[in-house]
């Protein structure tokens, strides 16, 4: 079978990446061809498809188009920060030229043929910040970023695509993701990364919340694997009625001190000492508060946490270890 | 003040134009300028600047920047069967187009200008069918249809351009209307206006529901009303942080029984004699088992039902006498 994935460039689609060519296979189904989107890909190594460029380039179209996937892992996208500042690119990039890579897919099928999967890297950012307590399949969404907000348009249409049996979608609300590289980012969230980073390291680390503050955690290893699981898992298993095919990923949902605690205790660091808490009100709502989830569904479905505190940071910071 | 109508030309715009040229003010306001907008525009009476052509041509689009609305009524779209049997044209039109005319709209304005007033007319097929019960602002959307989903996304995205700052959105999910003329329109729901028009000519009629079937009734009248209202009622009373600017408009919850006796006394007719019920089961499933609607935050913000059966059927046969 032939597997695309977009975004493969960046931090959770390159870690998808590797697990597919660890994998080999979706499901009991053997991998032919793998192809890798992105802006900028780095050196990959194994057979991998190289399609370079932007999403909306026509060209990069035709070749998606023309590689005509099996299943597709869509992660591209204009990240929170970078569509808030430039809404016509966010439009352009999370909303248009993703709407065409969904028909993109759906077009290349001749009739009879199963519809294309696809795996659409959705947001918790479609909740709104702060984040609705709980948050349910029920809970409605109210984005509070442009980013946001088309991911939620495109979830709708991504489910629309879905019964007119156009594509076989499954969106995943995928929450913050550890440890990113340590790389100025940007994102006000980097310094949950950098907090797995420093102490592994042994470095001393500020951070801008309380020791009480509570968010959802998840390793990039854990999420590539749901990302791959998300292909092959029976949606129809959700039974409450949740028709639009979208599930938020189930989450460790940790405050800082427990996290603090976990990395003392593995690397053999004095965390206590090395974590100094300046806590901003701003950043304590958004990143501190993160609310209980009802997540029975999606673990149903088999999509999964990283299990305990000790193994989040294990595949965090050493992933396919 | 400078207004637009979309869709001027259609049913529910037409009436809508009629309404603003008799008031010849939104709320306070003084109407200077007036444009309709629609594929294609029927003569119209009194100084009404025409903008006729489809909503996606870059030259329609040019002329409805040039006019630069301060309001703007948005209701030109491919309706629900149209839309089905045409998934590209809709996408052009009720997804695409609307975002091009809600950019076009706010690009217009100078710094430090309150945003334009953009009133969507959205649809209660964001719910899907059958309808949820009961319906109330927090019910998940779950569109059976492509246009139902398009209207969502723009629902989300005009929810977005408002917290932006660029447009001051107000998204009305619309109920069918009532009496749509006497022509073969191909809407299942027709059958509802033509009981309207068939009794109170005093002929026989056929209707695909049973007696007990309930649907929710408005007229145009009330409904362009309605869209009027939207334009200046006070969003912030809408306490409950339903911030998605969304609301399904109140109705009438009436079975065709109790529409049948009104139009009967007042037209002094034998309406149980002329109705012929030849219930279709899926027909009744979609249009005979409106749910309870929970409209108190609408009703709340001045948006209105028809107040009784009777005035329902003389503002839908009779409008503005």
């Amino acid at each position: 079978m032939k597997v695309l994935v977009t975004g493969a460039g960046g931090f959770i689609g390159a870690t998808l990446l590797q697990l597919l060519q660890q994998a080999g296979q979706v499901g009991h189904r053997r991998i032919t061809r793998l192809a890798a989107m992105d802006r900028q890909l780095p050196a990959l190594s194994g057979e991998v498809e190289r399609i370079e460029g932007e999403l909306q380039d026509a060209r990069v179209q035709a070749r998606l188009a023309q590689f005509g996937a099996d299943v597709c892992f869509h992660l591209a996208a204009v990240p929170g920060g970078a569509a808030e500042a430039d809404p016509v690119l966010s439009r352009r990039v999370n909303l248009d030229a993703t709407l065409d890579l969904f028909d993109l897919l759906a077009s290349g099928r001749a009739a009879g043929e199963a519809p294309p999967v696809v795996v659409y890297a959705s947001s918790i950012a479609v909740y709104g910040t702060p984040l609705p307590n709980p948050v349910t399949p029920a809970t409605p969404t109210r984005p509070a970023l442009i980013y946001g907000a088309h991911k939620r348009a495109c979830e709708v249409l991504l489910a629309d695509a879905t019964r007119r049996g156009r594509l076989d979608g499954r969106s995943l609300r995928l929450p913050g993701i550890v440890a990113r590289p340590r790389v100025a980012s940007g994102l006000v969230s980097a310094f949950m990364s950098e907090l797995l980073h420093a102490l592994a390291a042994g470095e001393p680390v500020s951070l801008p919340v309380s020791p009480q503050a509570t968010a959802w955690w998840m390793s990039a290893q854990r999420c590539a694997e749901n990302l791959l699981h998300a292909a092959i898992m029976d949606p129809t298993l959700d039974t409450e009625g949740h028709s639009e095919r979208t599930w938020a990923l189930p989450v460790l949902r940790l405050s800082m001190q427990e996290v603090v605690d976990t990395l003392s205790a593995l690397y053999g660091v004095d965390g206590r000492a090395l974590v100094r808490y300046a806590p901003q009100e701003q950043v304590e709502a958004v990143f501190g508060r993160y609310p209980v989830l009802d997540d029975g569904i999606a673990r149903r479905l088999g999509l999964r946490d990283d299990g305990s505190p000790e193994e989040l940071v294990r595949r965090a910071l050493s992933p396919f270890s």
